[in-house]
Parts: structure tokens; C-alpha cells; sequence
């Protein structure tokens, strides 16, 4: 048998050591070869870490029945991992401890993918293309600002010799950048329960998914000046890095595109469609391949695979088969909900049972102060600018608007900035003699945003008087978030006694046919197959030339509505060569 | 950053190195930190393995397109590995080809289980159960004759010293083992592509699912020994083994079972399908404990999976929300279908790169006789009795009957036989001297007959005259099987010039609810959503006693159909107490 124990999951080494410790009280007659007896302990390790993710997947169920949204299942997680690894730590079995580690590569190649990836599929299209603005500012100067801010703060603070940590700038900025990755997990699933107002809800999911891209790009260039000469950054430095920063950004952004254009055109011109099992295959291998092409190339592959998935959704989504259509979706929900629930569980673990960890309490204090003032820095300013913008811009056409953004909004964006598991992944990566301690600020840190602002997200949105239980004007394009009741009729499950909603950014699908299909449904079937951007909506009236959709990008659109332009050369100019002609009957690719 | 790389997918070492071969020819004035190379590597590597696989699917497709039959994905796979391979084999670096091997783990935690639970899954339920006693005879006494010949053949050329090899009996019973599991994938895949007949595609499906699991239990059943005294079995040993084979065999059967029922009266006293989310994890992660359970406790985790995934879909299926049962579904035949192209890639790219193998031609050439031999002694025989048996108890009903097993279906369950990935990873298992031999010789038998055998059944089917074409009674419950068409109708997939059948075992509903969805599509969504077993069909007429059903399943049933007794008892008594009673409106489940 080989004798080398690197099969896969078992990276999760204290589950596999906890493992051990459970073997010792079973039978010790059986004199199994060495290998057997690994798998045996793996085995055990992997039903334990199963064991977990359904007790969090189920509280967080009964929760949910309950109405319970204090507590979220992301808590529920940490709890059960901190649980578990209070066990560890309090068995006799010392060397256990010593194997714990947050593993970065397995987070970056199997946990984080299938989340960002999912992020990008499901996001609802038509909002964020309406506040594509709004979101850009933040995500790119709001998570520059944030992270100058808090290494600026912890740079700072560490000349002071009180806590004997002497950290060097890029290390500096490179926490800063780790903790401006703001989570979308966990806020957005209570945003989802309390059908918050969908602009806001659409910017701060924006935001997340797009600043955690930005976060590791941040990271990753300035650890390239890490190794160089002690961290030193020179004015010169500076702009190369930022120059470095906008390649990778926008080159990973581009490959992820051309991925999923080629593939909108691949399903076009071929018949795949017809044999959908061996498509959602090569649709779920398409988007891993874009991931792992970036990284060959020394791009993100994180930001590939969110344009890819974006991308995708876009445009080859319906190209697919239905059936390719619901499998592709449903299978990165599921995987991005187990990777989530793991990170959590992982992040709990590692928390009590890592030793590889140094709590400097004073440190970790200054760095929950810098993040709130680095994100309050980010969020306010950046939410005038805007404000001042938009409404610059309406006056320009002599109109009078309300702010973009109220007091409101821009609280709750301060609020949301809840850190996730991409900073502590990024923060395993740091090397030093001061990465001990700055890794247990990043794992503290992160943890106690998900518990504090994860906790009282909901009492906030009544506090801050916005506005719940709105009712989505789209809805879900999916129509098996409904459900049978007794005698046969069915109900979307936004109506029921529950209060859960289908997801919002599901659709890209235009009201008309949406609402048909709500209303319809004997008719369902048709429009569900048919199911495909229709022509531009009355609003705009006439099609425009495409000089004109770009002169209106510079103009900033026909309306407040930033998206406008593209939504326009959309319509008229990359749909019509991307998508399958169904309505004319003509074209290469028809059936 | 970690020094150590034990991350996930990244023990396809090969591909790893793979990688860094190619990495040579790239910047070298690169001087990243070296966790940050190693990732570089693996990216590569996936990447490169992606693109195999997409390969592998797209040639498929267009294979399937032209309608070409005789070279089927499994053998491009195949070759697709040997092709790598040979750039591996071909290029300077040496070392490389020193760290490639099947890795054991690997293959039964990750790309096993999710083939296995797919068939349990996909399992068409009222076929199987027709045809249970030939396909449980085939399975158990077929393996079992089929191991013992093929060991004796084995054992009994290595006293002649010509090759060197001097295996000892266990040596020479596990390779009998390995060498019995018949491979599910490649056949059947022409099978649907031909629509054989539904009894002849049933017992051969049954057994080749079963068969792996014997297999296997056999294996280690035979391993047990290998270590105690150099092999030696006495005839109290094998009765030993045999209980212990029973033991194994029957406890991973019952624990399959007992979490497949438990789910479905968990489904069916919760509201976890409100929140279909949760509920999809949910069902995933149970398969899975009850695989990893399984192996903890010493029992065999594929057979737990297996029969866990005929339960689930069998009770707890018709208590899931729609949504879960479509994604529980489209998830478990896509991780399957890449599983089963990795896996063949994999044993292509080990045949020509691994150097821990011992080439013996005419050991080869025996076992390739010796497996024909076994086939044939396993086949042929058991064939005989079961046609017997099903006329002896039709006589003493005074009815005549034909043959239950025509000697057309003799020699295609004889051709069928080609054996799969199951042994390749069994081997990996073996120990001593001799096991170089011994895998060298099941990976290249496994190899020659998937391309020969499986390269020639479809001439096959038409030289027996096997009746193909045969337009299912059953239909899938599948209503994404489906296509548009440019007129905006709707017509089956198996009506398609493309010859493309649905898959065969995917639905358990009764013949009347399927055919009414098939034509009334308007309707499809009342059907669709209360898809659930209906009263028991007329042919028995009358409800009887559990008693009955009990003395039943010891005459044989009521007709030539074995499974009679069992379903009767399902309909009339299980189904009842598992499943959500929606007709009624009443009991603790109903919404």
C-alpha cells in the first residue's frame, strides 16, 4: 500500500488526528497495515467534519423556522469548529495541536472557488449593472483606502515599542489589505431574510464579491515587494505597484470575459445542448480551467473566475440546455454553501487549536479600531463623492434629485463591513518573524466582526429605519422555489408564514416575462424554455447607434441609471451575436 | 506561507510535475517565494488535466454527434492519459516518473464514491427489483466463482517457475478479486446509445454495480489473511472468511439502508424542504457519512453508499422539494461523469509513466485467458440454473415459460465483462514482492479489455441479434430532457435524429403518471410537483397481509417476476410510514 498519506480532504489534519484520538478506545486486536489504519482514523476525521457542517446546516435551519436572526449559521459554524477544538486542546495528546493549520492552498484551490464562483453566477445582473458605479467606487478606492488606512494605523502604532512587534510597512499595508476583504456571507443572508431594499442590497453584494478580489490582488502585489529589501517602498514602488495592481486586476478581469464569451459562442455554434449531461461537465470544467490559467499565468485567479461566472450567466446561459441551466446553477449553490460552512467550521478550529499563533491583546485592540476607522474613512467619504456626483450630474440636465446614497444606506454600508475567511486565508500566507502574531489578529479580528456586526446586522436595519420586506420586483427564475401545499396549489415561497425569499440575484430575465410566468404558470413551460433577454425595454424607445451608447458612458447615460450605455450596446450589439437566434429561426447555430 | 504542499487535488502529482516541467521554459527572473511556485505548478498541472478532461467530453460529443460507436470516452480517456504519459515518459527529467502512481486514497475517497452513489441513485427501481434474484446470483455467486477461478488459474501457472512468480493463494484470490469487478461505465453508455432491452440492461447493470462492491469486500476480506501466516488458508479460514465476507457485506448493506430511511423520515417530520438550500447539503453530506461511517466501523463504505443511495432515492426522494430532488440528481451525475473520465485518464497516464510495475507477458497472457475463463464458468453455469429454477417453479403452477436467460443474453453478460478502475485501485492495495507483477498485470488486462471488449460490443449486440432500439415503457421522470425547437414545440431526446436516449434507471414513477406528463406537457407541473408513488397497480388487484407477502417471498411470488412480494410489502407498508401523505392532509409532515 503506498505509504504516503496525501490523499486529498486529508489535508484536514486535526480532523485526522482527532481522528486518532478517537481510535484509541476502539478495538486495539485489529493489526491492520499501516495504511489501513490511516484511513481508518481518516475515515473518522471526515465523519466528524460531516457531522459538524449538518449540525450547522440544521441548527441554522431551525433557526430560520424559529425566526431566529441574531445567531446566523456562519456563527453557529465558528462555534462548532472552536467547540471541536476545544476538545483537541484539552486532550492529552499535545502533538495533535502542532498540525493544525489554516492549509492556504486548499482554502485557495478548493474552499474559495466554488464560493466566488457562485457569487458570480447567481449575482442579479440587471442591479448591478444599474449601480455598476456605485459599486466600482467602492470596491476599487473604498478597499485601497481602507487598506492604506489600517496599515497606515497598525505602521503607526508599531513604532511605538509597547508590544515588542516591529512590522515593516508592505506588512503593514498587506494587513490592511487582508482585513478590507468584507464578507458576503453572512450579511447577505440576512439581508435575504429581511428582503432589504434592493439597491442597497445590491451595492454591498457588489461590493463584498468585488473587494474580495481586490483584497487579494492588494496582497499579493505588495508581497512581491515583501522579499525585495526589508519592505522598503519608495514614491517609484509605489506607482509601479499601483500599475502592477491594475494589470493583474484587469488582465484576470479580461481572461475570465474571453473564457466566457468563447464558451457563449462554443454553445452557439456546436450542438452540446443536446447532450446536456456532457455539457454541464464541460461548463463546470470551463470555469475551473479559466481559475487555474490565471494563476498559471501570475493573474488572480479568483477575479477570472468571478468575470467568468459573470460572464457566463450573462451570455452563455442561454445557450444551454435547461436542464445545463439548472445543473450549473444548483451545483455551485451547493458547493459555495458546503465551502462556506467548512471555512467557518475551519476558521472556529484553527482559532483555539492553531499554536502557531501569537495574541498581542493591545494590537488586536488598535486593529479593531483601524478597521473601523478604515472602513468608516472608505464609506463616508466615498458616499458624499458619490451623492455630490450623481446629483452634479442630474443638475447638469437641470433635473433635481435625492441622494444616491441616504444616511441611511451609507451606516449600513459601515456596518456590513464585516471581514471573512478570504483574510484569514491571505493572512496564512504571510512569512516573518512577525506572522504568528499578525495572523492571530487577522483570525481574531475577522472572528469577532462575523459574531459582533454578523449579530446585530438585523436590530441595525430597524435602527437605522430602512426599509424590509420589500417585495422584489424580479423574482427568482427559478421555479422550484415553490412549493406544494396540500391540495395541490402552489405558492412562491416569499409568501409563506416562513418569510424566506428566493435568492434576489438570480434572474436576468425582464419583468414582462417574469411576472407572465408568475401569473402563468400552466404556461411556464414555454416561457421557461424560451426563457431569454427580449428586446430592450420601452424605456429607451428607439436603438441607438453604437457611437452614441459610448458617448453616453462619457455623459453618464439618458438617465441616473449608470448602466444605461451598456445595457444598451448589450442589447443591440453582443447579444445578438452571442446568443442562440431562436425567434428568427436563422443564424449557424440554430436547432 | 506553509512549506508543506499536501493540498487537495494537488496529489495528482503528476500533473504537478508535469508542471514544473513546463514551468522551465517560463520567466525565470521570477523569484516568488517557493509555496508561491508550488502553487504556480499545480495550477498548471489542473490546469492541463482540465483541459484533458474537456478534451475527453468534446471528443465524446462529437463521437456521439457522427454516431460513431466503437470508440467510446473511456477509451479516449485512456488514451488521452497514455498521450501525457508518453510526454512524460519521453522527456529528460527522470524523476518525475518515479512520483507518479494511483494513489489508493485518492481513488475510494474522492472519485470512487460519487460513481457509486450516481448508480444508486440513478438506479432504475422497479426494473431492479423485477429482476433481483438473477442480478443478486450473478453478483454474489458470479463474483465469487469468478475470483476463485481466476485465483486457482493464477496459482496454479505460478508452480510452474517460468515467469519467476511464486504468488502465494491469498496473493493469488486477490487478484482473482480485483480482476472480478466488472466495469458499470463503458458498457452501459453503449447500451443506452443502442436502447437494448430493458432486462438484459437491468442484469447487466445490477450485477456490475453489485459486483464492485463483492468484489471489494472480497479483497479485504482476503487481505485480512495476507499478513497472518504467509497466506496460508486452512479450510476453517475460509469458512472464517466467508462469515466475515457475509458480516461485511450485510452490515454496510443495513447501514446504507437505515440512513436512507432515517432521511426520509427526517424529511418527512421536518420543514427542511422549505429551504431547499439546506436540504440539497443536507442529503449530500448524509451519503456521504454513511460512507465514511461505514469505513470507520470496518465495513465496507461503497457498499453503505450504494444501498444508501437506492434508499434515498427509493423513500426519501419523494419527500424532498422538487428543487432538491433535481439538483441531489443533476450533482450526483455530474461529479460521477468527471469521476469516471479522471479515473480513466489516470489509469492511461499510470500505464505507461508509473516505474513501480513488472511487465510479465506471459502472466499477462494468462490472466487474460484465466479472467475469460472465470467469466465463462460464472456466466454460463449460473445462467443454466436460473433458467431451471424460473421453469421448475413455473411448472409446479402448471405454466410453461421461456427461457429466462436466452443464450443470446448468456453471451453478452459474457461479453460485458470487462473489468474497470475498481481492480486498478484494489491493486494499488497489494503488498509483497510480487506486487509490482501483479498491478502491472491487472493494469494492463483492465486496459485491453475496456478497448477490446467495450470497442466490440455493439457489433456484438447485432452479430447475437440482441433487439435494440426498444422504445422504453418507462420514460425518464425527467422533463429537462427535453430540447426547444425553433418552432418553440417540444419534442423528447430520443426522438432526436441524434439517437440519444434518456437514461434508463432514472425513474421509479408509475407507467400511467409518465406517460400522461409525456403527453400533456401543459400539465407537467401539477405531475411534476407530486410525483410520488401511486396506490399500487391494478395487476395484483387486491391489498393482502404482510404475512402473505412474508410467505410469498419464499414460493416466489405471485408471478414469474421476482420482486413481487417486495414490492407489495413496500406499497402496501413501508411507503406509508416513510413517505409525506400528501392525499390525506393529514399526519405530522403534511405542509
Amino acid at each position: 500500500m503506498p505509504e504516503e498519506l496525501n490523499a486529498p480532504w486529508l489535508t484536514v489534519s486535526c480532523f485526522a488526528l482527532l481522528g486518532r484520538a478517537a481510535d484509541s478506545e476502539s478495538d486495539p486486536d485489529e493489526d491492520a497495515p499501516e495504511a489501513g489504519t490511516k484511513e481508518f482514523f481518516s475515515s473518522w476525521a471526515l465523519f466528524i467534519l460531516i457531522m459538524l457542517l449538518m449540525f450547522a446546516l440544521f441548527t441554522s435551519y431551525i433557526l430560520q423556522q424559529k425566526k431566529i436572526q441574531a445567531v446566523h449559521e456562519t456563527v453557529l459554524s465558528i462555534f462548532a469548529g472552536m467547540f471541536v477544538g476545544l476538545i483537541i486542546r484539552l486532550s492529552p495528546e499535545s502533538p495533535i495541536q502542532d498540525s493544525v493549520t489554516f492549509d492556504y492552498q486548499f482554502f485557495f484551490n478548493l474552499l474559495l472557488p466554488p464560493i466566488i464562483l457562485a457569487s458570480g453566477y447567481e449575482l442579479h445582473q440587471a442591479n448591478f449593472f444599474r449601480n455598476i458605479g456605485t459599486i466600482l467606487t467602492f470596491a476599487f478606492a473604498g478597499t485601497f483606502i481602507s487598506a492604506i488606512v489600517l496599515g497606515l494605523v497598525l505602521f503607526v502604532w508599531t513604532r511605538i515599542p509597547l508590544d515588542g512587534l516591529n512590522i515593516s510597512f508592505v506588512e503593514a499595508i498587506s494587513v490592511g489589505a487582508t482585513l478590507s476583504a468584507t464578507d458576503p456571507v453572512t450579511i447577505l443572508a440576512i439581508f435575504n431574510l429581511y428582503k432589504v431594499e434592493p439597491k442597497l442590497y445590491t451595492v454591498i453584494f457588489g461590493e463584498s464579491i468585488l473587494n474580495d478580489a481586490i483584497a487579494i490582488v492588494l496582497f499579493e502585489t505588495a508581497q512581491k515587494y515583501a522579499d525585495s529589501d526589508a519592505g522598503s517602498l519608495t514614491v517609484l514602488n509605489l506607482f509601479e505597484a499601483i500599475g502592477l495592481f491594475l494589470l493583474v486586476f484587469f488582465g484576470s478581469m479580461l481572461v475570465g470575459m474571453i473564457v466566457g464569451i468563447m464558451t457563449a459562442l462554443g454553445l452557439k455554434h456546436t450542438h452540446v445542448r443536446r447532450v446536456p449531461k456532457i455539457e454541464s461537465c464541460l461548463i463546470v470544467l470551463i470555469a475551473y480551467a479559466s481559475y487555474f490559467f490565471s494563476n498559471g499565468v501570475r493573474l488572480s485567479g479568483i477575479v477570472s473566475l468571478l468575470f467568468c461566472g459573470i460572464t457566463l450567466k450573462h451570455y452563455a446561459y442561454y445557450n444551454m440546455s435547461r436542464r445545463t441551466q439548472l445543473t450549473t446553477k444548483y451545483l455551485f449553490q451547493v458547493m459555495a454553501q458546503l465551502s462556506e460552512n467548512f471555512i467557518f467550521i475551519y476558521l472556529g478550529l484553527d482559532l483555539l487549536v492553531q499554536r502557531n499563533l501569537q495574541f498581542k491583546p493591545l494590537f488586536i485592540m488598535v486593529a479593531v479600531f483601524g478597521i473601523c476607522l478604515a472602513r468608516y474613512l472608505a464609506v463616508f467619504p466615498l458616499s458624499k463623492a458619490i451623492n455630490w456626483f450623481i446629483r452634479y450630474r442630474a443638475r447638469r440636465r437641470g433635473m433635481e434629485v435625492a441622494d444616491e446614497l441616504p444616511f441611511a444606506y451609507q451606516a449600513m454600508l459601515f456596518w456590513a463591513g464585516l471581514r471573512g475567511a478570504v483574510g484569514v486565508a491571505l493572512a496564512a500566507g504571510l512569512t516573518g518573524v512577525n506572522a504568528p502574531a499578525l495572523r492571530a489578529t487577522v483570525l481574531v479580528v475577522v472572528v469577532l466582526t462575523v459574531i459582533i456586526f454578523g449579530g446585530t446586522t438585523a436590530r441595525m436595519l430597524e435602527i437605522l429605519g430602512i426599509r424590509t420586506g420589500v417585495v422584489e420586483e424580479l423574482e427568482s427564475d427559478d421555479e422550484f422555489d415553490i412549493e406544494v401545499t396540500n391540495g395541490g396549489t402552489y405558492y412562491k415561497r416569499s409568501d409563506t408564514a416562513l418569510g424566506y425569499t428566493p435568492r434576489r440575484m438570480d434572474s436576468t430575465i425582464p419583468l414582462d416575462g417574469v411576472q407572465r410566468r408568475g401569473l402563468d404558470r400552466n404556461d411556464s413551460y414555454s416561457s421557461g424554455n424560451n426563457r431569454r433577454p427580449s428586446p430592450p425595454p420601452s424605456s429607451s424607445g428607439k436603438a441607438r447607434s453604437a457611437s452614441q451608447a459610448i458617448r453616453d458612458l462619457f455623459s453618464g447615460g439618458s438617465s441616473g441609471d449608470h448602466g444605461a450605455w451598456f445595457r444598451q450596446l448589450d442589447e443591440d450589439y453582443i447579444k445578438p451575436r452571442l446568443l442562440l437566434d431562436q425567434s428568427n429561426h436563422k443564424g449557424p447555430g440554430a436547432v
